[in-house]
């Protein structure tokens, strides 16, 4: 939908200029093919939440209860958040190295209202947000929801790069526009797969500051490393140049929505109140479980289970795609939820979706991650939900069509390419350039 | 805060247009005042949730965790709520006339997220709402947080007046400017406590039809009535001109943050796409206790009971103000959660809130619930939480207010006056017009 309505709404006219903006995400038809149980869906980015103990949650849930009849759990909360799940979110920040105060943590309805909020606080119409190329697609929806304007950074194996952030930035500002801030994910990248260097995290922070540009730092997947953990977290070096977004979706459970800002005090102070203007305050419940969890569960241990569990998924998707289909090139994720894909030059994965479909196979196509059209040749794969029996078979359907799509290319344009690009020898390293 | 921030923000300059129209509102600040154990809070909108029989709630629970170990209630669910709870909603809604399509719920973060994600569809920057005078503060925050502009339309104890939304609708257009919907709570009004008749709510519907105008029916208090039901919603006689908002935040708990917005078709389409983009999906847990509570539970004797005891506590309050401050006029609510006092002229309810916080009993002034400048004579009293002791306790501590503020008065004003105040005979009627 890109326009604003259709004849047959009365309204049609009476809507605000950024509702032209709202469009539906490519990602989000997706979920609806991705129900059918006879469909390997390596599209959605759903944590594995059975994997959760059960007796911990339970456990957290009868302590809540048992205190005042859980009269406080549900109770309309502070806009701001308990003051006890906000020590519990010092704690979990601290091991990436932030220090900082309970008192500028807000809590939020799911790390994506956070972003919204930001993005409420700070956009005006035809603003420009920096984003890396590619980038979250839930968070280009948010922009241009708020008629941002986003300018892709290009980004590499090593995330995003610095000389194109400086490049980025000098020629959105020699035609006179503003920037707002750079959107940044910086570990385990969603959809790219890739982590930041310690290195450019220091080089960008350093641009940025310079620049007089704020760091919106989104770090949804950072305890979730499979081999050590990531480097310490942008916000660790900078307090009042960066904005840190958290969740406990991925590492606990996306169903309480429960996520969180940490901002300098000045922007925190009207957080808060964005907040309160959107929602009143965050689900008390979600919160008070939660805290009895981090109070009284082995947390560490178990996101230590995540790590291994989504480990094994990612080594067989790795293993599955080097199996399958060795003529494409993709990233290898440290961590997180995601691989990006290449696709030879002749696909284009928007195209090729319906067939996959039809293969019993679901992913999601670059375009989704591109505000400016990209993305044709990408795919995301996620390994986070099926299994790694499910991903071997999603990886072995995705050949399938592939190779169908690059047989019936050759067959019609078999003259001109010379011979079928489905054999040809593969390089299973991460490209140089992901956009 | 009125201005953008302060020189010590570093980021003083690069927030939006829209930043300056966030304020913390009077009854935010109210809450910090009213949690000291000492003072009786006659101030804030908590329902008493502690009436909620606990095992009612437990039920919910342990069915929802032995279901799966709870994983659908965990995951992300879908940005428009699950089709279980918005068949429920249907039922609900049923019962004050609303017939329709559980497909045009969608389920919001309680109705506050409602009332932002409908102002978010809706208004451009200058744009005008209608309300009525007084209106709920929450909403008047919303509005302006997107720079909308309020005209308050008279409202008495009948609730909003009729001719006077005809001559707001025409004098505000005469300026030139646009109108994009009606808002009204027609139910035990907060804050005034008046309920709009029946016959006005057709005439209002004409008026809005015949102008163009949406309207945006407010209803979290609907079912607490407490002789007879209020009348019909106004979404009952009109589907494509209303939209109506409802909740669970006032019947069951405020804590689980989940309320709804039933749309017209193609507003509700959008609704969903608004939802997604600012929070990607409402809290799943939450709908599905809700979901088991109203499958299993005697929910409709829990809402009887919770009438009981409000109408327990709104007759407490009536019967203090009639033994102590008779000099006043108040409304009288049929249900809900409010009473609107107006005081003598020449007393303003701002002012003398710190001296009612010093004699230990907090309330809301009525200049929260106005745009323009208005409700310096009125007060809001609220008897929701309280017992109906504390009531008793509170409403004396007012009088003691009240009456020195008006002693004070007459001894620097005692010549001009004529007479205290203090002892003047009251009229404990309605007054004709609230505004």
């Amino acid at each position: 939908m890109t326009d604003k309505g259709t004849n047959l709404d009365p309204w049609y006219d009476s809507y605000a200029d950024r509702t032209a903006g709202l469009s539906a995400s490519e990602v989000r038809a997706l979920f609806a093919v991705a129900s059918r149980p006879e469909v390997v869906s390596l599209a959605g980015g759903m944590p594995f939440v059975s994997a959760l103990p059960r007796e911990l949650v339970t456990g957290a849930i009868d302590r809540v209860m048992s205190q005042d009849g859980g009269a406080m759990a549900l109770q309309y909360g502070s806009g701001q958040g308990t003051p006890a799940i906000r020590e519990h979110i010092m704690q979990i920040m601290a091991m990436e190295g932030i220090r900082g105060s309970a008192d500028d943590v807000v809590v939020t309805t799911g790390s994506q209202q956070a972003l919204d909020l930001v993005t409420r606080l700070f956009v005006n119409p035809g603003d420009v947000v920096l984003a890396e190329s590619p980038s979250y697609v839930g968070a280009l929806g948010v922009f241009k929801a708020y008629q941002a304007d986003v300018a892709h950074v290009a980004t590499d194996a090593e995330g995003l790069v610095p000389e194109a952030l400086r490049e980025t930035i000098a020629a959105v500002r020699s035609q006179g526009r503003t920037i707002k801030f750079l959107y940044t994910i910086p570990n385990f990248h969603n959809p790219a797969g890739v982590t930041l260097t310690w290195a450019r995290r220091l080089e960008i922070l350093e641009i940025c500051r310079d620049a007089g540009i704020l760091v919106l730092e989104d770090n949804p997947y950072g305890l979730l490393y499979f081999d050590q953990p990531a480097p310490q977290a942008m916000r660790s070096v900078d307090d009042e140049g960066v904005i840190y977004l958290g969740s406990f979706s991925k590492t606990l459970a996306p169903g309480f929505r429960v996520g969180w800002a940490l901002a300098p005090h000045a922007i925190r102070e009207k957080l808060i109140l964005a907040n309160e203007s959107a929602t009143l305050s965050p689900n008390s419940f979600g919160q008070f479980v939660i805290t009895e969890y981090l109070d009284q569960a082995d947390w560490r241990g178990q996101i230590e289970s995540f790590r291994g569990l989504y480990r094994e998924r990612r080594d067989a998707m790795l293993s599955a795609l080097g199996e399958y289909l060795p003529s494409l090139s993709w990233t290898v994720p440290d961590g997180g939820f995601f691989v990006w894909v290449t696709l030879p030059d002749e696909l284009d994965s928007k195209a090729m979706l319906p067939r996959a479909v039809k293969e019993l196979v679901a992913y999601t196509p670059g375009t989704a991650f591109f505000a400016d059209g990209g993305g044709r040749q990408n795919i995301r794969l996620s390994f986070c939900y099926p299994t790694s029996e499910s991903i071997r078979t999603g990886v072995a359907r995705l050949a399938t069509v592939v190779n169908g799509e690059l047989d019936l290319l050759s067959t019609f344009q078999g003259a001109r390419l010379g011979s079928s690009r489905s054999v040809r020898s593969g390089v299973s390293m991460p490209p140089p350039n992901l956009s």
